[in-house]
């Protein structure tokens, strides 16, 4: 009896005859956009179910290449011919410190402002470590580099208990980080795009292209509202 | 040149002499406690580097014994003679729903409360999903079940956002969620414990056994602040 109902839960989720989607997504999209796109998926979509995978954005090709979701939405993707790429919003690198850090006093903060400072990196198999690392590299600028996270949100958490500062991105316009840190650009900007991504064979899909309308319509009304 | 720096970048982290930790942990940790446990570990241990990665649950098993992690500290821990799963906070599961719902009446919710409601659950693949799917069904009550997703926070910003009411957890005492819900304890109440995790023959790591003791610390201390 309690079996028979657990299929029919599953049935529920299969009966929605408008079709589901698998979305792939990282952490900080989570945090910064999927509250807004999907409630302006779920008003113009009610009868389309929606699932949701959260990984790591080097996972995220996987989830797509694979066939386990449907479309992907992240930031860096790789170049993968199978795979289409659209970008969706430009992203910037911001450096990130503590309220009450000596850095306050600065409009914008470049490799050397930060030499010496314990420095919160990205997991080193991350590409945007990479690039943040080769940008100290060339500026000849030494940090103490103790800690490395996988997520954006961890590393905000870090930084806004005082323990060090961080180069993060990218950042998008008009979202806002954990409170208690501060933001300034940073230079030589290190620019990332946030891309939907999907299979090149699957472009034609209708639910496919409609949830790219959503995300790319949200994310310009959200723009519009800074 | 660029590259000897590189090189340089990397001689820095493995210097500490003092060694490094690997640590894996779920998103809902990182949103929770995660600032406060390493500022901790920082103040006691600041010459010891740590990495952070930040897997789904039913990944953090893995990091843990394939040895690509040192320590885990993660919700529903499986059953495996080789990890140890050292207990550190009991939580519960609660139900939240968007401010101005009709349930904001109620102390407690039940199942039946939740008849027809639009339901956001966890992935198909989570455990904690089937506990949930489970009471509901051995009560007879039928929900929506639109939207899977697989992290606390994304469940949250779609509570939020007014698409829907979810039963969530572990929640911990004390813990802030997304600000545009409301909170309530679920009855009948699914417990879950958040867990530190270690195989079992490293059990005598110096690291290991410091960090334990800065989790247990950490947590006792944020829950006597309540």
């Amino acid at each position: 009896l309690g079996l028979d109902q657990l299929n029919q839960s599953a049935v529920n989720i299969r009966e929605h005859k408008e079709g589901c989607l698998r979305v792939v997504t990282i952490a900080s999209v989570v945090t910064m956009f999927i509250g807004k796109i999907l409630k302006a998926f779920d008003a113009n979509y009610p009868n389309v179910a929606v699932s949701l995978e959260v990984q790591p954005t080097q996972r995220v090709f996987e989830y797509i290449t694979s066939g386990q979701c449907d479309l992907g939405l992240s930031t860096l993707p790789m170049e993968n011919p199978a795979v289409v790429s659209r970008p969706v919003l430009r992203g910037q690198s911001v450096c990130i410190f503590p309220k009450g850090h000596r850095l306050h006093a600065k409009a914008r903060i470049t490799p050397k402002d930060l030499r010496g400072e314990e420095f919160i990196s990205y997991r080193s198999d991350s590409v945007y470590r990479h690039r943040v690392d080769q940008v100290f590299s060339q500026a000849k600028v030494d940090r103490r580099l103790r800690y490395e996270l996988r997520t954006t949100d961890a590393i905000c958490k870090l930084v806004a208990n005082g323990i060090g500062v961080s180069v993060i991105g990218p950042s998008f316009p008009g979202v806002k980080l954990e409170s208690g840190i501060e933001v300034r650009p940073f230079s030589p900007a290190l620019h990332g795009d946030l891309a939907v991504l999907y299979l090149k064979h699957r472009a034609s899909g209708r639910l496919i292209h409609a949830f790219c309308e959503t995300v790319v319509q949200t994310l310009r009304a959200s723009r519009r509202r800074k």
